[in-house]
């Protein structure tokens, strides 16, 4: 079992193997209970991870940067409006010698089509891992999060859980799919009974679906589609309502939430949600649309996860920048 | 005597007996004397405490960063310009969440009927300690900046030193009431006489009037308030002579400053400050209206305490975080 | 041999020795080694540089942020959009207030006819050492690294190196003449054969010419300036082309680039960089024009050694910071 990870980047947990990603649980349930207890853990003194947010963040910066300074090392803002947002050449400057300066480079780039790709051109040319604090696919750092949340509250053995990632209604903003894509990808890899239900129109790539169904192959898990709110809420042990574009339909931002208005009934009510198990988790990524995407009495009231999942975004992310940085080259 | 305030909010000195102040006070000098050894003192190692500014500031800011740098910790700047300036349901998220991530959360919030209730509210929710960092009514990490730099010039007895806090007129900026407010309320506890001279209109709260009487009662100290500038000054030992608007009658921004043209004659000028003691300190909070506020022949003469006075914001900041974090849970 | 640095200002290498240049070559090496090898190196533990940007950086503040952290340290920005851009008053509360809160003041200022000016005025008055991260007239951190890197790539005897700093056409911005001045005034006390070559009107003023000569005599080396490019191309060492505005002759931002269109023919081409030596370095301080400046085939091929001068702005830095800073009072 290689627990090795010094180098290795952070793009999304389709490369990291089930025992690596136990591997990052182990370390966050660890540093999770140092920081409780006050102990130190000044594994990275003096390290520099650069951040680079192309979009705005709360929870994602929080963590990050308390999450460094815990580790004894320092996060680096980068001023993103002065880099173009394209990949090739400049990715490649900004690579070589950021990695040539500090020990890790983390960005966050939600553009659509755009995002991944760029985290993959630095990836190229960094000496230093680089960490994907969500792209316009992928939300590891997220993923993992919703992972640890769930294992605490049921358990390290997760398997058969109905966990199901249910689209909802919100105008707050475009937001990307990274989320559910993400969750998609993982859960059915723990052997989680998952579904995903949303209004016709949101669909993920294809691509993410038949991978999703490989996992929960392999794993006695089990992946399906619905457009049926309510037959994605009864029996649940884990919700996850929220909203996401239909990036994957109407790649402009213009036309991607032409249909939203059609299905403002996609909400987690109070009456849904006694559809689901007794002690279903509520969970949501942050900022939810308190208006819209769900009733006050479910996200405020004693199911809900969400500040657990929040602080966890903290431990998940020291261990992730434990495990990888630190190291000169890569893996 | 209780010196253990680990989880203790900083949210104004009524809530700190006497002996705590002094406390507060001792552990400054301390910090001040090994800062000038260049002795290190890494109390709150790998420690974050959460900066949220409302408004820009320059004092405070660097005071807070160098400080928590000073003390082994992480100053970390939170984006208000995304978190809405109201309180209740928004200040609980932040509060909950910030409050598991790191080890204190600092703000300033001077909207006037909001900045006091907003830090209250995140104190209801907080695991770590609130620390104001100046709002509508208070200012306590300045208050306790001039008592250190009065005790420092006049020694630790202050009893019957004569202190007047002297409104001036300004154009700058609409400036709070927090400064006098938190001195009135604080330097009749150390048995001062305290004269607060204003124009018409430039009133403080009656509770605070009321309040800052029964402590110069209970210390044999003194509180009167008069409205010609020129008793204020006669045989003062410090004078503080500064701006502060009129919200107390005017709550409006419009109108904050209407009666602010006829007052243009209250300044600080070398005939006025000829009837202070040949001693008297020339103190200010900065940033000073020079053309306004001050002749230059003050500020800059050789009775000016200014430039100690913003170096004691940085050593009083210290020994706030020194003794409130670090610790988890709450008092 | 003085090793002893603290309190001493970095404003330009014009007021330090050879001998002492060569001490922070040395510790530049030592630092830049001990980072290859995950050697911590905390020789300023909880110190603050503050970092004063009055233009955008991107090198300078990652080199200076992250070599701070790697000393132990810690970087402190000041928001400059709520300083004046003057000196005399204010440069003299800014330096006392902040040399009494921390360890160094680091300050980047190009505008013309005040930068340097500001730097000597904050240095009157601040009790810590004064870092020029680039003002009107000199650039003295790349000047630093442009001499590290040549060294390391043709040993540590330069002597009678033919070296070329070459003006060149670009768009991007109205670029200072402090890289190209710097350059003339410290590669002659190394015994180099500086070659300055630009278009008519692109003068640097007069004091640096004859300063520059003076250095050249005093070490075997020579200065001399052409306008014929060929001529600076021709057996070259090392080629430094870059653009540079006509500020001495033309301090108006609106006229300084005025003739800039008759001179687009001053590009580093594939067939003008033939002429020099076959192992000739080109170098950049970054960010370079690639349309106009420089041919790609050069910037990115095998003499180019813009990504090991771009690292040693870190080192430099480092070293900078690790020999002025740490004490109280001056030098």
């Amino acid at each position: 079992m290689n627990t090795i990870f010094r180098g290795k980047d952070f793009i999304t947990l389709e490369e990291w193997t089930k025992e690596e990603i136990d591997t990052l649980l182990e370390v966050s349930k660890d540093l999770k209970k140092d920081f409780a207890m006050g102990k130190t853990t000044p594994y990275l003194p003096y390290q520099t991870v650069f951040l680079m947010f192309f979009e705005q963040s709360t929870r994602t910066r929080n963590s990050m940067e308390a999450g460094i300074t815990q580790l004894g090392g320092h996060a680096h803002f980068l001023d993103t409006s002065t880099m173009q947002v394209s990949h090739g050449e400049v990715a490649k400057d900004t690579a070589v010698i950021l990695s040539r300066m500090g020990h890790a480079i983390a960005c966050r780039n939600c553009f659509w089509g755009i995002g991944n790709a760029y985290l993959r051109d630095m990836a190229k040319y960094s000496s230093a891992p680089i960490l994907n604090l969500q792209d316009d696919l992928f939300h590891p750092m997220q993923g993992l999060a919703d992972l640890l949340t769930i294992q605490e509250k049921r358990g390290s053995d997760v398997k058969n859980l109905k966990v199901s990632i249910i689209w909802a209604y919100a105008t707050t903003h475009k937001k990307p799919i990274s989320v559910p894509l993400t969750q998609s990808l993982l859960f059915p890899r723990y052997g989680m009974d998952v579904t995903l239900a949303y209004p016709e129109g949101y669909d993920l790539p294809d691509w993410v679906v038949e991978q999703a169904k490989k996992h929960a192959e392999s794993t006695g898990g089990s992946f399906r589609i619905t457009h049926d709110q309510e037959e994605a809420y009864k029996d649940a042990d884990v919700v996850f309502p929220k909203n996401w574009g239909s990036w994957f339909k109407n790649p402009s931002t213009e036309v991607v939430d032409a249909g939203l208005e059609a299905n403002k009934g996609w909400k987690c009510t109070e009456e849904r949600f006694a559809l689901a198990n007794k002690d279903c988790l509520y969970m949501h990524a942050l900022p939810a649309d308190r208006q819209n995407e769900v009733d006050a009495s479910i996200i405020d009231g004693p199911n809900s996860a969400i500040y657990d999942e929040a602080e966890n975004r903290l431990h998940t992310a020291k261990s992730v920048m434990a495990l990888t940085m630190g190291g000169r080259g890569r893996q």
